[in-house]
């Protein structure tokens, strides 16, 4: 650990065993607080701050809620051939995710597609976690989840839809996945929010006052909407994983999630969808090998006229903090170990 | 049959007589020429004319060019429980696609999600007439293909996308199908043939010059390339679908499928992926009932905010012209019966 007077210099080891601490400290089982400071630490690993450290607050605020259960031991119903269940029985995904994986994997490979439908979870891990895990197991897939309303449908004025956000990742032989992960509104509602702390400005066009009008003042657009990613696409993106990762997995939408959550403002409790692809399976063993491979072409003619793959800067800041470490603001830190 | 001088009105029974008794005069058999003329007349039954009778001029420069196989016999592949192939053999798409919507819909019954992978096909129609008919047949469906590339990255310069449309359809009961079906270019490549036929300017971020830089010339555009919709969003939307509806299947890429058109302009030759999702075998016969019925009240509140569902607009006209017929150009009425 090195500190000056703003922020504390962490190794991932060091990172991993205050998150790991905070939670067993605060109720959680070791299985659940080894599986979230492991998402945690890799949130801040990538620099993707919004799902860092900094959420273990929110953790340790949901299990002090009385609503999350840290020591939920999730349910596998293993549905047919190509479809597993898991009930995470009011706990973080993290756990349920984990004991799906080895199913949707095998039944991927086994049928060519597969599906994992996990229930009941307070959710607030980057999908990019579990689509990248994925892949790294050789194949591709999607993921997605709703959350709590505060986008409204393009052409409408008031939330419904959560941020949800889509998720996506395909295997890359001897490189870092293909990966990608967006909220289907315009930004997260994170980056609304520092504007707000620093008293600026945001764009118009990222939300809507609570008479449905632009606004380019983030205090306005808390009282009335975020909008969707372009338009009415987005929109219609956002509706499809409402229904995919709501009702036909029986579990909520982002307008129910937020009634259950009262008021209390803790991760949203609800479903995710997760699908896997075995390129074996498609194409066969040989097949897949080539297609992967031509599939590189696609790469390389993106990168070639200077656009850049998605995750690049997650995986360049992996291996810059993999070597030095993460710097956490000194505020924060003291705050985590006050937990 | 009514005629005025600049348009002819035919009832949906004349449009389908025409299409199909030109698409049999052109080397069609039977079987190919109705699935065809069933889903030209649907694009101009719901006003969408970029998919309506206008078509039946590129299928039949496709039966010309001796590329495009009007009786091709296609090829079902019963790969597992979840998985079906069919090779079109290059013939159009139509009819592999109803070879594979049983396969398909009884798969995703029977094991909760399934795909079809349809290879070697020339594809044009709709894809919204796709996942609509999955959709009626009680599955909730996507659908995806690749196209010829004219699309830029986002922070590219160069097309290497095609237009790739996505869509979804989640089946209603006693109601529509909620659908959609969205190019992930910002526009269609017609909307900007549009305007230069019309000597019209573009909006700028439709599209970028042959330098890469933003051009509101629809002639400079076709030098150049369109744009993702949604910037980096659509654009890696875009490559999720270039390889789940290309290498995964072993079918090409847009920047391929355009090589093996080699200058004939007509239809893109490629793969197509489709994914069902059976609700009775996620939820159980009753709670898919209690899911669907669940899921109208998102629709209801996107309604009642003001917002628009997607394809209401198709609905509106297929009601109108059932009752009245459909409206075609003369000069295109003329065209078509002259093929």
């Amino acid at each position: 650990m090195t500190n000056s007077s703003s922020s504390v210099l962490l190794s991932l080891d060091e990172a991993y065993e205050l998150s790991h601490a905070v939670l067993l400290k605060n109720g959680m089982n070791a299985r659940h607080a080894a599986a979230v400071a492991r998402s945690v630490v890799a949130g801040q690993r990538d620099e993707c701050h919004s799902h860092g450290m900094y959420r273990l607050l929110v953790c340790v605020k949901g299990l002090r809620s009385g609503k999350v259960d840290g020591n939920a031991e999730p349910v596998v119903v293993d549905v047919s051939p190509a479809l597993t269940r898991v009930d995470a029985r009011a706990g973080f995904s993290q756990v349920a995710f984990d004991v799906g994986t080895e199913h949707l994997v095998r039944k991927a490979r086994d049928v060519g597609i597969a599906a994992l439908a996990i229930n009941n979870c307070f959710h607030f891990s980057a999908l990019w976690q579990e689509v990248e895990a994925l892949a790294g197991l050789g194949v591709a897939a999607m993921a997605m989840t709703p959350s709590h309303s505060c986008v409204a449908p393009a052409g409408g004025s008031r939330p419904l839809f959560g941020t949800n956000p889509f998720a996506f990742a395909w295997p890359r032989p001897g490189d870092f996945p293909f990966v990608f992960d967006f909220a289907t509104s315009v930004v997260a509602r994170g980056d609304i929010e520092l504007a707000r702390r620093k008293d600026e400005k945001i764009p118009f066009g990222w939300a809507i006052d609570n008479e449905g009008l632009p606004t380019d003042d983030p205090g306005r657009a808390f009282e009335g909407a975020m909008l969707p990613f372009g338009s009415y696409k987005g929109s219609a993106l956002s509706v499809m994983i409402e229904l995919l990762a709501g009702p036909l997995l029986g579990d909520l939408m982002s307008f129910e999630s937020v009634l259950v959550d009262a008021g209390a403002a803790i991760t949203p409790y609800h479903g995710e969808l997760l699908i896997a692809f075995g390129p074996d399976r498609f194409a066969g063993a040989d097949g897949a090998k080539t297609n992967l491979q031509r599939a590189e072409h696609l790469f390389d003619a993106i990168v070639d006229q200077g656009a850049r793959l998605p995750s690049q800067r997650r995986f360049e800041a992996r291996a810059k903090t993999s070597r030095e470490g993460v710097r956490i603001d000194r505020v924060l830190f003291d705050e985590i170990r006050a937990l």
